[in-house]
């Protein structure tokens, strides 16, 4: 079989693997699509080489059949059609025994930490599975992962229907937010400066406008009466947009904090204080938001497909993740991993 | 009658003014007992000219007696012995429709916005009056408005028994903050430099240290089985405090934000993102706070009572607002405004 391996400094190649029989308690999946995360990116730039082992085989997001199962594996069986939550914790550090597994202290992040899904067959622990709906298609289906994520945003949040939400950044895991926001009954506005990722949401009916030319403090007012917003889910990762999803929430509004700032940032407490506002990091999912999203794939799956923007072959990995680099226009860039079979 | 009046520059002075009588809706207070909010030192120095009109009479945290009632009033009469909470709403702006009223966008705190209690007789709306417990000693009583910042701060954590919690500054309010804390069964560490502060903690059986002499983070660690603490005050208004607070957080765990920081601080959102911690800001306080504080100085008189450093006569105001501002060893100084009544 083949697999892509992210073999450091920026190079990803397609290689011949030996395909490896799962072991008691794991469960080998035939791999049909995997999506390229912006994790998955930053890895082959090399700015996660401290948690990765070379060769390595990344990948996180996808969808696959279940090819044969190890020793003492009831509940999945060759033929099965699922999705997998990446995530295997110790069970023993203070995060585990306070219930919080999700956010383990010792996290093995499968496609990050340990060999991930950019692969003909992965063998996997059996409880990371997830069952996929009856017929859902398999590409639309590799979105399962992301839409966990914004699953758990949205969860954390505890929107109220008709609440106002403003969401910074329209890419995938905001459009996502946005999306299933709306679906809770907000009233959802996105700030995105990408044409193309305001005109797919446009699409959705999701009003999205451009902070580079409009007054995003004004136009927030103006649809909320003065008030500000109820919630803001913070996806952008840039001052700019922390500063807009504090500076524009309501007084008691709930800000909540998806994505990474790897570096302190100037934070205006005062406000937090003034406002009585909330700050609420969100990070991965638990089990729930796995089955949530599986749910939400299978009666929305024609709108969520459409965030599909290409497919490559596993062969051509490097160009799928050069074209999902490129930016404008580009949502989401799949591989399909069914040709990498091989003998 | 007479009054203390912040002159601008740093200068209060003991001036005799005409007794105000109650007008429709208002009730007349002889005030007993006023504390120096820390606030009030900003105020002296200038720092809060914008919104402070000279002469000003200020100082928010008292207690007293009714004298005489306007037409209209008819829940309160000569000689009930209140507090004052000394907020006033609009009623109209987007917090208050929300029903956040205590933070309304244009809120009049009295003693700030308008004149407050560093005075004979004070002539509030009679709305803002709290009705203090049966024999209640007034000199104690004067701790209700700060008791009831704790109260709010602490509401605002929603504590659950057994949790461990972490106070930034143990002052005033910090102290008053763990002083719930604990009577709600929670573990309770103090991070105070100061020791006398730390004396009267543990004169309160509070467990307090030094941060600048032990490893705070080590101690929380060591008290928390490795977890970290459930909650934390940041009640410095320092960036070493408030990186303290959100550093020594257990996953999940809360901040609440107490002090005023008023420049935007360096913030560690990635830790609020990676741990999935919660910020909550709490500023002053609602009714049913004002009436808890109420009940538990009824309760708890003697001990809160001994948070009382030093009581000066109004006369002495300045000489009281330079004893609050010596710092070592003073928690909270009192004006006696009783010998201020005149003719």
């Amino acid at each position: 079989m083949h697999a892509a391996q992210y073999l450091g400094s920026g190079r990803i190649d397609y290689v011949e693997t030996r395909r490896t029989e799962p072991g008691p308690g794991e469960v080998a999946v035939d791999v049909h699509y995997t999506g390229i995360c912006g994790t998955d990116l930053h890895i082959l730039h090399g700015d996660m080489d401290a948690r990765v082992t070379l060769p390595a085989v990344i990948g996180h997001e996808m969808s696959g059949v279940v090819r044969a199962v190890g020793d003492g594996v009831t509940e999945w069986a060759s033929g099965h059609r699922v999705g997998v939550m990446p995530l295997a914790w110790c069970g023993q550090c203070p995060a585990c025994r306070a219930g919080h597994h999700h956010i383990c202290h010792r996290l093995n992040f499968l496609g990050i930490d340990s060999p991930g899904a950019m692969q003909a067959t992965w063998v996997v622990p059996q409880n990371v599975l997830v069952r996929l709906p009856e017929g859902l298609d398999l590409r639309a289906a590799a979105l399962l992962e992301p839409l966990a994520v914004a699953t758990h945003d949205v969860r954390r949040a505890a929107l109220t229907p008709g609440e106002h939400v403003l969401v910074i950044g329209g890419g995938p895991i905001g459009t996502l937010i946005a999306l299933l926001a709306a679906g809770q009954g907000a009233e959802v506005l996105v700030s995105e400066p990408d044409t193309s990722r305001r005109a797919l949401l446009a699409g959705f009916d999701i009003d999205a406008v451009n902070p580079l030319e409009v007054d995003l403090a004004a136009e927030v007012l103006r649809r909320t009466d003065g008030a500000g917003a109820g919630v803001t889910f913070e996806v952008s990762g840039s001052q700019a947009g922390l500063d807009a999803a504090l500076g524009n929430l309501a007084t008691r509004g709930r800000m909540v904090l998806v994505a990474i700032h790897a570096t302190p940032r100037p934070v205006d407490l005062h406000r937090i204080f003034w406002r009585e506002l909330t700050v609420l990091g969100a990070r991965v999912y638990e089990r729930e938001d796995f089955e949530a999203a599986a749910a939400t794939l299978g009666r929305d799956t024609e709108r969520l497909a459409s965030l599909v923007t290409a497919v490559y072959p596993l062969a051509e990995a490097a160009a799928a993740f050069a074209r999902l680099e490129s930016g404008g226009g580009v949502m989401k860039v799949l591989l399909d991993c069914t040709e990498a079979v091989g003998a």
